[in-house]
């Protein structure tokens, strides 16, 4: 970790006056989630304010305008096209992979190797092998005190957040059922041409590692239980597409749509689906959980919002009884205090700063970020089961148990920066408008 | 058919002077369903005002005191507390069975062979091999005019049946994905008592049976396709129960909830859910359809409102496509001309109208009813499927092809009678509005 | 009352077995509110089975046949073309009145002197100097002990009715805001032809007397406050529409939109919106009120459902507050527990029937039925400050308070049906559902 | 114009090889405002890369530690104390205002007159004097090339963007009716404690000039017309609140909640409703206007989502007609394009970030931006003219009619920089998500 920067490198305690370290950032990727990255490392810094403060150091990527260009609009300091002098840098301390996911094995290993901490986006990988390799690296460098974290942001979102915070706290009681659903419809044309996310080489799978792989890891840390098993259903609606560039069709050798029911480690009974083709369904990642005692219910496209039932003698009466349309804008729900005054809605990106300020606050503090290499090896597992399951009639398959963690389930927001934060920011808040 | 009373045989042509035939109903059973059916017969006299009227004659309960307080109320003209003497009677042409699902086969069967229509409440039978009993007495009786039908009332709320009215359109295009959920509570709390409803022996299975039947067979309708295999899961969550006499507890030997995976004919992907235990939810049947020109999504819950999404480019522009919450209360939407004006909901009951009212102009005009015995027939057989599926370790299992119908499936509301009557309907409206 | 039926005129304490009396019903008018009518009163039989029973005795209306085939539907048992022998019959116990606003309150008040109880539908008169009149005939009545209440059937949809007793029991705290809008839409395109409803003369006023009725009493009713004075503007869009027979034009003298404030008894600030050019809203009738505790809102579109914000500190919490959607179905919700099981819906007609049983119970207690005409003519004052404060540049005008009604405001619900046969219905139910 | 940068005062036509002006930002104010538009201006320049650079330069705030603090957390480059001196400094071209309503005319107007472009938050300013002072400053400083610009965000949003689209093409027909409210709940609780906000001397006005000003400003943006006149009526429902150091009770001097009429220049009818006591609702800006052919409405609190009805027989039919709730996300959205994918939400923060962007790409061009200071003029003789009424029993007052604007009303986004940027950005996009 010598890269973490030389002003102070003590965990402060916050607040204007405080010492704060900085860490440099170098992020591989300057695409779609090379964006959102650049826009969490800044929002993280200027909203949360981090005792461990990023400094937005090198932007890698192999087509040096391309990446010049994306370093010039989000303040990157330098540009470098080969990602292994990028990682051999003494000002990087932390390497930020946003490349597709066959190259995340390589990149992210080399970067624990060479002592630097890693957030690495989804998929963690395109095979259980890789991921294998991945968390045994992951494992490794924690021993060296090096941090890693895989980057299934919808965690972070702030309704989602309260959703965990309420199962853990046993408001739904026994939980019965699980549904879940990731449905776009950018596919439901089959004149939509060839893509590598069509590819299997490039992408690993379709529609299941894409977004099947989010509502696995949401619906696993919603309910802080792993999936145990799976029957499956998966198919490639449209076999051939045009080639972006009109000289004739590509084969589709990736997954449509994936469907699958499962079963959790508590006997709940569960419901996925994952698909491109649901016309009218822009980024629905629809969940919803059912307790002895109540139930939660949310939908990405109205990200703000938790739907809550309080089935419970002692706290709601039955005549009053309904799903409460919970606002996720207050100052004591999680993420929110740095933000902006109630009904006033934050939107996707949001989720990245939330990411960025939690893994600063896990470096700076010695604590394990989640969710881990191990959490990320694990859905690649339930991934694999799952395409085991359909190429086997939908045969029960099963899922190995994940390794215990050493950040254990049952401890929600361990790293959540909002709480830590909140009493400071909240203070802060009322000053400044105040003022 | 000696009971279709004695002023006109011919079928009318509908409007206020128009000769009226009647045919004696004798309906079996009087609780919830007795209730909702007894609103059916009444309310499809006075609002379709059919050209084959439904007299109240007779109903049928082992109780004579209950059944006799039910009469009363509903204007039953009288009682009979046996039901093969309400079948031998001379003024019943219509047998309407509204008992539990045991005693469907031996009812029905007896009813078809005294040469009565028989209107029988889902499910058909508790069985494949009672099913396939009744399909086959239903078939017979067609042959000497004798017409029977299956209770499965949800095809005729007004937004499921415009909703297939589109599917039939076109508006989908290529269906792609099926999900539907029949989500209730009423035993999330294990403190509920033990009833008949979990006991295989009367009730045949739990949640499929009761609830899952309905979604199994509005996809069927809506799509216009069977469903040729599944893959399942079920669990019974809550084995013992209180018995309601405070004894002890009883075994509760029927699941609790069932979910499963099929595919359609064409080729769709579809999701299942039947439950009992998703607390919050009271009688959530949800279903949506997504092919690649379109989607549809319905809810029991807000059950006067259709959402549709048309994405089509000939038919819509894509900034303001969307999809579009149609409230199901116009004139020249299914079932609606007879109602109230526009805005002036429907409830639940008004479907046992619908029913009854088409089953009245099927018998009428001399058509096949639907859902026939042998839809009836093919849902068992994707239930047993289910069943089998679930028993054996979720391994795929095809549902055996359904018989070609004698009334194609590609023909929806061949009995509507709100579609014929609309014309007539609307203009006498507009007349009682205007006096 | 002579004409309360002969088998037991005392009140009966429900259940199958009770002695009950019966009422003969004349009604008058069958044209939309005629079918709603007919409805309500057999279905307040067949579902609340009220003590005193009520018997469809007579129908009247000028045109015989058209009278005759309305009779024949509903099984009116005779049909009348003079309503002075309507009143006049000894086998009519109540008269119910459902024709257009200019007849009402001759027909009323001979109907009250006649001895005859009286069921009027709104708004009460075209007039206040009428209204005043009906409001006097039915003290005068009233001591005879005649009953007699004004048809704002929307107070009897179980939602509003809840809302009704979560405001009374203080859910609300102080009120601060009343928002209150009844949207239709059906004159939105100039080319729908004239219509008596258009027209002074008939109809009295136009969208303001006709649906903005109804949000002035629903107001009144939820808050239990009366309006002190208003500021308001009308208008009439369109002046000349298409005479019906295509001769030309007719010259539209109502309003076809009106805009007010107002201001509750308690200081609450209220906006009114009465309007038939909300393309788009077919029936919307939506009230939201605001308190320093609490907030109630619903929309007639989606009518069973009451959304609640309970914000007292010591009910709720602030994570999780928020609008809680009560689907207004449960049996311990008001009117509920005859009908259906939770999540099965009702609809339009389902509040005539409530109405029709409250009256029923009220007549057979010997109470007074709410809104009495008392309540009708302050209403009627309200509209008519309405026009006066348009006709003066939207000058604030007061309302003359109302005279404090025999049935002080404080008591919703005294004639509610639904309460005092709840633990009676629903025990019934249960036993008929394991029947 | 002597601030903008050096490297290129040529308009660029954008993409990433195009020279790029520079212009410095001097902004004025550090709280919630303050930070609202540090992201607006960081974002404009990463997101819409204008050919208009925005720089950083200097935050000015009384309070040195403060606004060093929010310096070094969204990167301004130096803090200056005395907002004279800001105004004087030849490194800024351009003076954002985000101080309280009562210092908004004198910095303006020394700002212009330095010859500074100007972004003044709303309200233009607390009294009708101090504003038309302020837009003659804007008309002298015009005539000079110098450009001035008042703080409507909301007109940003994507979704409030399309309603104007859609409106401006004539969807809607002739117009009928506009409601507008604005809920907030904040103050309904009488603990909260006396602030600045509640004082007439430092705020000018309560909810109405605070969150009123911005639905007079949205409706008259969206119709395209003024408002020619109100009936209102105003209230302070807690006149004394605690102060904040617990020393005793303060006098609240502004209004607490204004309700009001207006009337559009075309005919149509508004009602208007600013209230801070609406007890669940906390940044609800809610909008509907129904015209002859159609209807559109919004929330804040949904504000990704623009419902729109087509009533148009050309282009919907009537069985599907229906509100469409569109997900203002797609990348021919107004501002989308340079953001994330379809169903990827923006927040309240993206309005200031397209604010920057339409001035930067405004002064760039040579073009007016809108809202003007004459814009804001008209909203403060409108807010007077409420005030007026009020305090003279509703009566009916007329509002000026506004000074025809240089960019006349029927002209929407002229400087949309959206649209202009759009087919480039999209491109872009189109790469980055294939490299």
């Amino acid at each position: 970790m010598s890269s973490i920067g030389t002003t102070d490198r003590q965990p402060a305690a916050g607040g204007p006056d405080a010492p704060r370290a900085e860490i440099g950032i170098g992020m591989i990727g300057y695409a779609f989630m090379g964006m959102a990255h650049s826009q969490g490392w800044r929002n993280a810094r200027s909203f949360f304010d981090p005792v461990l403060q990023p400094r937005l150091t090198v932007l890698g990527g192999r087509d040096r305008a391309a990446a010049a260009d994306m370093a010039r609009r989000f303040d990157w300091r330098e540009v470098e096209t080969d990602w292994r002098a990028l990682i051999a840098r003494e000002d990087v301390g932390l390497v930020d992979i946003c490349t597709p996911g066959d190259t995340h094995a390589e990149i992210a290993i080399a970067a624990l190797e060479a002592g630097k901490h890693v957030l690495c986006e989804k998929p963690l990988a395109n095979t259980v092998a890789e991921a294998e390799a991945m968390a045994e690296a992951a494992a490794r460098a924690r021993a060296r005190g090096v941090r890693s974290m895989v980057g299934f942001t919808y965690r972070r979102v702030p309704a989602i957040a309260l959703a965990r915070r309420l199962v853990a706290e046993g408001r739904l009681g026994r939980l019965r059922h699980v549904r879940a659903q990731y449905l776009q419809d950018w596919l439901a044309d089959p004149a939509v041409p060839m893509s590598w996310r069509l590819d299997k080489e490039q992408a690993g799978s379709g529609a299941l590692g894409d977004i099947g792989a989010h509502i696995v890891d949401l619906t696993q840390y919603l309910t802080g239980e792993p999936l145990t098993g799976v029957s499956a259903l998966t198919d490639t609606f449209v076999g051939e597409r045009p080639l972006p560039d009109g000289t004739g069709t590509g084969t589709v050798t990736v997954d449509d749509a994936a469907v699958f029911l499962g079963r959790f480690g508590s006997g709940a009974l569960a419901t996925y689906e994952a698909t491109r083709y649901a016309s009218g369904r822009k980024n629905a990642i629809r969940i919803e959980l059912n307790g002895s005692d109540g139930s939660l219910a949310f939908d990405f496209e109205d990200m703000n919002v938790l739907h809550y039932y309080d089935g419970r003698a002692e706290t709601s009466e039955p005549a009053t009884r309904g799903f409460t349309r919970i606002l996720v804008t207050e100052p004591d729900h999680p993420y929110l205090a740095p933000w902006w005054p109630p009904g006033h809605l934050l939107g996707y990106e949001h989720g990245f700063a939330h990411q960025a300020a939690d893994l600063l606050t896990a470096i700076a503090e010695g604590t394990d970020p989640a969710p881990s290499f191990a959490d990320g090896l694990h859905i690649q597992r339930v991934l694999d089961a799952v395409l085991s399951s359909a190429a086997h009639g939908s045969a029960w398959t099963e899922v190995p148990a994940p390794v215990p963690a050493a950040d254990p389930a049952g401890e929600p927001h361990r790293n959540d920066t909002s709480r830590r934060q909140q009493q400071h920011q909240q203070e802060q808040r009322k000053e400044e408008v105040a003022s």
